[in-house]
């Protein structure tokens, strides 16, 4: 990432990108390729820099090379053989060893690049690897010296392991969870309980078959009958030399999914399961020899977020997971609307289909999406890493707390958008596809499955927003009291200005005014404002009329606090995004096309709040919305013949995209045609032929029966 | 559909009512059901009517009494064998012929509800079923004097049937279609020709396995070299007795699919194959035996649209498919909304997650949309009877012309309207039940991805938009000289008061005020009118800066005529509902909430163009914006306790709607863990349990190999 690298180092020379970015076959996209305002190596050596290019590089050719890697094309997997297929893919991982611990330390920001990349080959195997090393791994790291032999057995894959939160009858609300821990001091063992089949776990991921261990979240129960509230626990769950389930724990996979089916997703209920005392996780709570419990976190409320901490790393993932999703559907679409010729000036003469404003108005507003996205994941990533280092290191100071609050409101608001954002690109790109789109071969259908959970797990995203808006909500005392505010990333440091920003109007006179992203992100930060103070009004209004705190809460999302967190997180994204666009230091020959980017994001970001613009009175008349949408239009217009080299920055090698439609030479017809004759029998006579050609039906034989 | 129907008539009382719609079994829906402030099964019968409801009472009943539709929880159905299931149920359908051809003429309304029948068990047996009877058999029906034994052979399935249009290079354009049709005089034949694989057939329902007839849509070629256009005719691609290709045709299936698995769609390539004289399907062109052509038709233009003119069919269908797929998606995401508790106002007591303001405003304006589609979707159908009867009897008035101009209009906007509506909601509802509704077994996933092709099919939506914006554009000279305007169905006669409305401003000063379905229907013929006028400049600017006439309607789309389009055939939806709901003939009992929901369906629908409604001058202030949020927010909380009734109308029965969290007792919970338990092996060791137990990787083993 650009941020953290020295630009010219980064960029290097001519000869070196050659080396790293080999020059792509000739055919049908190099019209567009030759269009482009940029050299694409430029640009993709100045964004990831040699070092991440190569890391990649290594990733995607030792896949590629690997023939339990290989693709059948046409074959009907199922999905019992694609669970079986990914575990032996993900053995294969360990042998590979992409990065080491030394590694990581050196770089963490590595391990994202380890994740995406398998991601874009199959996000089923991403996350079977990365919930047995990071999710399974990282809870039992808190507490290292005592797990000291797990993480060695965790690296080995002489166990395996899952991360068991959710329960059938409760996710999101994690406070309603019902499997019990109780202490039995007679032999300093805790008793693992389901009490019943709605309190199973459920979801957990690498659970269904393969999971041998699992951090288990349980209340609590000391002897004296006390709920001490939510705690994890190590438990073995199946036998690490038969596979087969320990005794008392009924363990099996949910079934099949909407996609992410090569994962076994799995539930388990524990009838009195004993562990030893030292298996429980948290390093915040822990229990005497007598059943006397204790915690370094005093409050309840507290001790319950600390518990939580560790799925803050999940919401960033999943940021980076839904940018890295936008690129491979954008990668398909894109190069598929640069040779797809359709309709034309005359009958004989045919077009790209991108030149066609409705198209370019479909895509490029995620491909700049895409490359604000992807620059914002990566540099939340980085204040995670800053938080996290002071979690390790046991900080218990006020920017530590302050950290974390940010960096919970963040990935809070971040995850909803990146998600959402893929979810709607990977059904837009998949409709501008037509026909093509919907063939399964060209995998749009698969991202956009795979996307979806990004919705859900690790928190619904319209209850996430509520934790980013009472964040932003928190800091209204100050404003009122004109306080200072600031916080450690200075996310919320604008409204420091709120009143003055308050009184901001549109005061863009021509279209060409609004081309950059300066004019979206002032209407950004009043929008923020305007939608604070409407919020904060609302929630005095519904307590004055005598609703209680929970009720008042609810009936202040819709219109106020979930389009206020929204509109704080797109600020957010624009803001880091311009500062990086306009800064001196990008080549200029990248810069112009950046910048486009940039404003594009911002402004067709800010067109889905035009109505509240001029509702709080920051645009009036008619000017304000039709600069805004030709500018958006033009930009499109400007950005479409760089838009293949835009994809080409991004776009992972045609084995790990794995789309005939989106192959990087443009031969799209001749792709599908070969990998369609590929499939399994296309061509052969069906084997139940003699129930058409001799087993006829008697027309309303069976109508009296009705 | 109540249009039809003496009120009296259709409502029947009390003990009809029991003997057609059973009570739901006791369960935790039940709270809700007690709420409703209307009687559901008097709200069926009302919309339906006893006859409709007893006929699907009759489909939905033979399907469940027949093994060879039962489910089976759990089963992994690979692609080939789904298929070969498809193809056995269609013959059985044959054989229940649950409507024979009278009944059909009787009351053809009938055909739309039977596919949509078995649409809800399953659209991939709807779709074969109906592009064999339907579509095929429609097509050779136009000229049924010709082929009254190939109608026969359809009517026993002693042949099967598919259209052929689409090509692997054209789809949405068929002009562009390149298969070719040469007359041969010295054999009297038609030679049909692919000239090469991207001209492939492709695409084809029924032809990836099973259709043994095509109706292939080709350009004529008489042998003095002149192309006559696109005309179809009758090609048989497979032997009837073997299933084996004939001679030259190279036919096979396309492969795996999003969604639609048990549909074969295929594609063929012709060899010059030869085929009789007679076999040209068109009745408006045909050729002498020296291979002279002549049409009824002259200009080759109308010749053209003459011979898509079966296509406006499959739009109309699709409405009512997509309008179907709302009815499903609902019926699941409301009933678990309202049994899914989550969080509460203390920790010990939690609510249903229909409680609360954000799940009411995801999923209650959809369900007031599922209302207002599917009264629209069979009114439009009925206006469709009216024109096909004109159609059959070849009625060459101005008045079926302008029928036909309208039917067009109407149904290519109403297919992108409610294929886009239900997409929109398979995806919210998905998410509205969580992890749960990730869940494969309870099918919002296979509906979502089984809609999906309805944006895409007979059409791309954002393409036929542009024939409904050319449409309305069409009656802007009229509206410029204020001559007076008038369509056969009525849908644009209020541009008759253009000038007037153009001055319309929102005039509401309450929310109360907003309750009614009036607001928003006065504010669409404004955002109408307002819309072209802007489309109809730009255009002129457009031209006048000297673009061709290609260009300049390209550049006129987005925000212009595509938002034209949008808020036209919202408007006529919502026209209609709103004439509906507030009819006095409505029971006093059921127009309450029938009012509220086109109400909610007018103002949300609107609030997608309020940015419109302000840039334009209609609304100004901050209250217009929020009196129509609040009045959203109002009608979802008074619609809350209605809801779970309002989705037993028309949910299907627990056999058909086949989803555990959207049974009708509302048992979530038991119906999940059930149906999981049923999962192959869903308890079993995995088969490879050796490839972790025994053979372990060895970390790092290939690390060398980077």
């Amino acid at each position: 990432m650009a941020s953290t690298l020295n630009v010219k180092e980064g960029t290097g020379n001519q000869s070196s990108w050659d080396t790293l970015l080999p020059d792509f076959p000739k055919g049908p996209l190099c019209r567009y390729r030759q269009k482009a305002s940029f050299n694409w190596k430029e640009m993709a050596m100045f964004l990831y820099g040699e070092d991440i290019i190569h890391f990649k590089n290594r990733i995607f050719s030792a896949l590629e090379s690997d023939p339990l890697f290989a693709h059948h094309p046409g074959e009907d997997l199922c999905r019992e053989k694609y669970q079986e297929l990914t575990f032996l893919r993900c053995k294969r991982l360990f042998e590979y060893e992409f990065l080491t611990q030394q590694e990581i330390i050196e770089n963490p920001v590595k391990t994202c690049h380890l994740s995406t990349c398998i991601g874009m080959y199959d996000w089923s195997l991403s996350l079977q690897y990365f919930l047995h090393c990071g999710v399974f791994g990282g809870s039992v790291l808190s507490a290292y010296m005592r797990f000291a032999d797990i993480l060695k057995q965790v690296h080995n894959m002489e166990i395996f392991g899952c991360f068991a939160l959710t329960e059938l009858s409760h996710g999101t609300n994690t406070k309603g969870i019902r499997t019990t821990a109780t202490f039995d001091p007679s032999t300093q063992e805790f008793i693992i309980n389901t009490p019943d089949f709605e309190a199973a776990k459920f979801w957990v991921g690498n659970m269904g078959k393969h999971a041998t261990h699992a951090v288990v979240y349980a209340q609590l129960y000391t002897p004296d009958g006390q709920c001490q509230g939510l705690h994890s626990f190590l438990v073995q769950i199946r036998d690490t030399k038969t596979l087969l389930p320990m005794p008392g724990v009924m363990v099996g996979d949910i079934g099949k999914k909407i996609g992410l089916n090569g994962l076994d997703n799995g539930f388990a209920m524990f009838h009195n399961v004993r562990i030893p005392k030292e298996n429980i996780v948290n390093t915040a709570g822990d229990i005497t020899a007598e059943g006397k419990y204790s915690s370094s976190i005093k409050d309840v409320k507290a001790r319950f977020s600390a518990a939580l901490g560790s799925l803050s790393t999940g919401r960033i993932m999943i940021t980076t997971m839904s940018s890295t999703n936008l690129k491979l559907v954008l990668s398909i679409a894109i190069r598929f609307s640069a040779v797809r010729h359709q309709f034309g000036p005359t009958d004989d003469e045919e077009i790209p289909i991108l030149e066609y404003q409705t198209q370019q108005w479909r895509l490029l507003p995620y491909l700049a999406a895409t490359y604000a996205l992807d620059y914002f994941s990566l540099s939340l990533f980085e204040n995670y890493v800053e938080f996290y280092a002071g979690l390790l290191t046991k900080q218990r100071s006020q920017r530590q707390a302050e950290l974390g609050r940010e960096i919970h409101a963040l990935s809070a608001a971040s995850k909803p958008l990146a998600s959402w954002t893929a979810q709607q690109a990977a059904q837009e790109c998949r409709e501008a596809c037509g026909g093509h789109g919907y063939l399964a071969m060209n995998r749009l259908g698969e991202i956009r499955n795979d996307n979806d959970p990004n919705c859900t797990y690790e928190g619904d995203n319209n209850v996430l927003l509520q934790q980013t808006s009472n964040y932003l909500m928190s800091w209204m005392k100050c404003i009122k009291d004109k306080a200072p505010l600031e916080s450690p990333f200075g996310t919320i440091n604008f409204l420091q200005d709120y009143h003055r920003i308050s009184g901001w109007k549109f005061t863009a006179i021509t279209v060409e005014d609004c081309m950059d992203s300066s004019v979206p992100l002032a209407a950004y930060k009043w929008l923020v404002c305007y939608l604070l103070q409407e919020s904060d009004l609302k929630l005095s209004k519904e307590k004055q009329s005598g609703r209680s705190d929970f009720e008042a809460k609810n009936n202040c999302q819709v219109y106020h606090c979930r389009s206020l967190a929204i509109a704080f997180i797109e600020h957010t994204v624009l803001q880091r995004y311009h500062d990086y666009t306009h800064d001196p230091s990008i080549p200029s020959t990248l810069q112009p096309v950046l910048r486009n980017l940039s404003a594009l994001y911002g402004l067709w970001s800010l067109s889905k709040h035009l109505a509240v613009l001029y509702q709080g009175g920051y645009a009036s008349g008619e000017h304000a919305g039709k600069f805004i949408q030709n500018a958006i239009l033009e930009l499109c217009y400007r950005l479409k013949d760089d838009a293949v080299a835009l994809v080409d920055v991004f776009a992972p090698p045609d084995f790990i995209l794995n789309s005939p439609i989106g192959a990087a030479t443009g031969e799209l017809y001749k792709n599908i045609w070969g990998e369609m004759l590929q499939g399994s029998k296309a061509l052969n006579r069906p084997s139940w032929w003699a129930e058409f050609c001799i087993s006829k039906p008697v027309t309303g034989r069976l109508r009296s029966r009705l």
